[in-house]
């Protein structure tokens, strides 16, 4: 039913004016509201509408606590940089609270959908005037839902549920005939910085997918902390997507010629086009020798670090 | 208190003869038991003991159901071909029920000792009329009690406990001035084959030290079937250990189109000289991508493979 659009086949300028054209007719004189991650599709969404809404799209950027170092900051600093006021909602306990005791990989990807949902945006949006929701729905999104990989908690649409009956508002989803190296194409075209666009993908649950077992603010804060270090090792490998993943199980080590029963820090690094297949990036080992390295002398309570080499599939991109 | 021999002084045939001498005449005309694991330390003991007894050391293999694969058959063919009578006791429901809802890695360390001296092998020496007990403590194994990393379950008189309350015999530790590489030494002179000892070191809770969480017959088969696989990929590596962990922690994986939230394998490959120290083995990526897609296979459940990237301190060669 969704025509894709190859990245091949794709003509920016025609695609940028038809999307502002279309996001203009369907808003008229309405307001329309989004939430912006930084992550390429909601940034390329928000330029979208910024160009055909100006100020009636109002952008907001929900801090719930399980963002990367200093992640608020700079997003809101780079659309600064294009003009874009982004208004920054502290929602940190609230998610901290959504997600307490829950261990469960679904349920735990439900607590952050229904507290971002429901509680935080949904009380944002009823609150506003806005009657349309901008959202970064991008092709593979819809593929991986429909095959029950993962809940996506942006196509409601494509799962048979009205979004206008849920939350009040309709959707409007503009990339949806893409896939991630398309909407880096209008990314660009759209001016977002190299910096911006080229970011690795993250996924919605930010680093609360990063976590295996609880989410608690120490534990979001050790793989935080992890994430800055495995970032700035592997940003010039050229690698599709990098990840630092906390096991919940703990492992034997020994400091200070005592045991020390502690944490375990998976690395993940992924060769791949789109997505949908990937395999583990041949990084040489002084490169990972540096990792473990840095890892364990930087991240209090870290004794143990692996790299991940299964494939994707049966792997995925994410630990859970 | 100890005086250590190191390999590089130690001369083979004097040990040898000596260590004979002692056992034959602190046995006097007693009998004498043994466990065997198959391990160079319990394969070296096995053959001073028989040397300085004959038939008057009674060798036992215990299979507790946490045994490598083959392993008993093994090891006793072994001893076959050296003219020493090797006896299997099937112990394995005894091991499993003692396990059974046990998780905490000191525990099950702890179940497994427990259930073998006090349930087993207390039980048959109490049996039998040997009052000399030989056992194949080397001086790692009182290092690491005394700095508190590992119970060892074969240093009661390091820990101050007298063997002789506890089990009702005696124990003889002639290797306790070696470490691992002079026992091998002193095992090539007793006539053991190179196959077996030069076999990698395996813990003393066997392949239960290589789950992490609860120990269950599905999950032993699981890890015993892995470490076919990685003894097998790695064995012409010239690495001093090898090893395949199966964690606790499930990840997501995909297979037919479906989500499939599977068991993770981690592999560990390290160098070391005396297991004081270890760096894991720079192997090829093509080794790594070989075991990967073996493992996910061949092993029903597995979706996901890690290769453990951190030095030894702070980890440990096993993972609990």
């Amino acid at each position: 039913m969704i025509t894709e659009i190859t990245a091949q086949e794709l003509n920016t300028e025609s695609f940028i004016s038809g999307k502002v054209m279309e996001i203009k007719e369907t808003v008229g004189d309405g307001t329309a509201i989004n939430a912006l991650s930084g992550g390429v599709d909601s940034s390329t969404v928000t330029m979208l509408g910024h160009r055909a809404l100006g100020s009636r799209l109002r952008t907001v950027f929900i801090q719930n606590g399980l963002m990367r170092e200093g992640e608020a900051e700079q997003v809101v600093g780079f659309f600064r940089e294009l003009g874009v006021t982004v208004e920054v909602i502290d929602a940190r306990k609230e998610f901290f609270a959504a997600l307490k005791g829950v261990t469960d990989p679904e349920e735990k990807r439900e607590a952050v959908t229904q507290t971002f949902y429901k509680n935080v945006f949904g009380r944002i949006v009823k609150q506003s005037n806005a009657k349309y929701l901008l959202q970064g729905t991008i092709l593979t999104d819809v593929d991986e839902t429909v095959a029950g990989i993962k809940r996506q908690h942006n196509v409601f649409e494509q799962l048979g549920i009205d979004p206008q009956q849920v939350f009040g508002y309709r959707i409007i989803e503009p990339l949806i005939e893409l896939r991630k190296d398309g909407v880096r194409k209008v990314g660009k075209a759209l001016g977002l910085s190299a910096e911006l666009f080229e970011r690795i993908p993250f996924p919605g649950p930010a680093l609360a997918a990063r976590v295996i077992g609880e989410v608690t603010p120490e534990r979001i804060e050790t793989v935080r902390k992890t994430t800055v270090i495995v970032e700035k090792l592997l940003k010039d490998t050229g690698a599709f997507q990098y990840m630092a993943i906390l096991h919940e199980d703990r492992v034997t080590g020994m400091r200070d010629g005592k045991r020390d029963f502690g944490l375990q820090i998976e690395v993940r690094c992924w060769d791949s086009i789109d997505a949908r297949t990937a395999t583990p990036t041949r990084l040489p080992f002084e490169t990972l020798e540096k990792l473990s390295h840095k890892i364990i002398n930087d991240v209090p309570g870290v004794v143990s670090v692996t790299y991940n080499i299964a494939t994707k599939p049966p792997s995925t991109i994410e630990a859970i």
